[in-house]
């Protein structure tokens, strides 16, 4: 199995402090987006990289609908730069429309899981990364720009938790280099968040359940 | 050179007989989209399967932020169901935002390339699937259901020119099956655009490019 942990998300509602600023239209949903709230984002700490839920999306569906999953063969966590978890089950299908899955967002973040009733697909708690990845099995690897350069290949095992960031630019926010068996860079340039899942996600399916029935 | 051929891909402007109907708000720009003017759609023909950028834009990003474009090695080229082609500088970092994305669309529409001045990164000619496959060099390798079972990299060439549908479901509108040297089904279930680019891509970075410099 491998655990794909999307690390630091920058995942949140439109926080307080900003609620009231003129930029600030209220939508259909209150889910942070830098592509909306930029002005705004000037007034809060780290304005320049969180409201991502772009980052997020674009990288859920790499990873939901990846032959990996459809194998059963990966699981998905979203933990966001406020220590929330978001626990996905492997059946879910993840809404394409980018509008329509900040709706989502929003509505898992004031029920605490969608659908709000029946039976839950996702789920949100409060959660930090560390409790996170020591209740997953398998080698822990990160993926970080300051990590040693390797293949994956080398370092990826049958029961593997890739960490990866969920963020734009800079470096993770929790202290995920204690956390984890080995620390590795993939190439010698940043690469946004769902390009390592891709190279992770077809590492294992090639090492692990190659040639697919 | 890896070439990848998005086909008969849902990307348009809104059609002219459903430009008045209540249901097509005039936003920022005129792009057809499903999750948007699905009423209207209803009246015009294949409208289950038309309007869909957002298919365009996931895989787009996904090709586009790929370690092998960024070794200079894959070209991407989006077809669409009017016999369009965007041609795509290999440097072009494509609009994360969806909406903005949706934005560049229309402005490539209307100017015939973007940005409208100085050089291009983007240009959107009138031709069809046949025309532009002939030109391309390589192996032509489709991704279909209907294909022969095979794994990608059986098949797998260091020209290749691999053609993915842009379309959410059913078949091919041009006659495509005839202009190809393999026709390959990679899964036993239809998979959207995206993974089958993401397959593509990560077994001929394997088999070509890999060990990453």
């Amino acid at each position: 199995m491998m655990h794909l942990v999307i690390a630091d998300s920058e995942l949140e509602m439109i926080p307080d402090e900003i609620r009231n600023h003129p930029s600030v239209r209220m939508g259909h949903n209150r889910i942070l987006d830098s592509s909306l709230h930029h002005s705004a984002m000037e007034k809060i700490p780290d304005g320049r990289r969180r409201g991502r839920p772009d980052i997020v999306h674009i990288t859920l569906l790499i990873a939901s609908e990846s032959i990996l999953n459809r194998e059963g063969k990966l699981r998905i966590y979203i933990h966001t730069r406020n220590n929330e978890v978001i626990y996905i089950k492997p059946e879910t299908r993840i809404i394409k429309n980018y509008n329509r899955f900040k709706g989502l967002m929003h509505q898992l973040f004031e029920h605490g899981k969608v659908p709000p009733k029946g039976e839950k697909l996702m789920e949100i708690k409060k959660e930090d990364l560390d409790t996170l990845i020591k209740k997953l099995p398998g080698k822990k690897i990160l993926f970080s720009e300051e990590g040693k350069r390797k293949e994956i290949r080398e370092v990826m095992e049958r029961d593997a938790v890739c960490i990866i960031g969920g963020f734009p630019h800079g470096d993770f926010i929790s202290p995920v280099h204690e956390m984890v068996d080995e620390i590795i860079s993939i190439y010698h340039e940043p690469l946004p968040s769902w390009t390592v899942a891709m190279e992770a996600i077809a590492c294992y399916e090639n090492k692990f359940i190659s040639p697919i029935p």
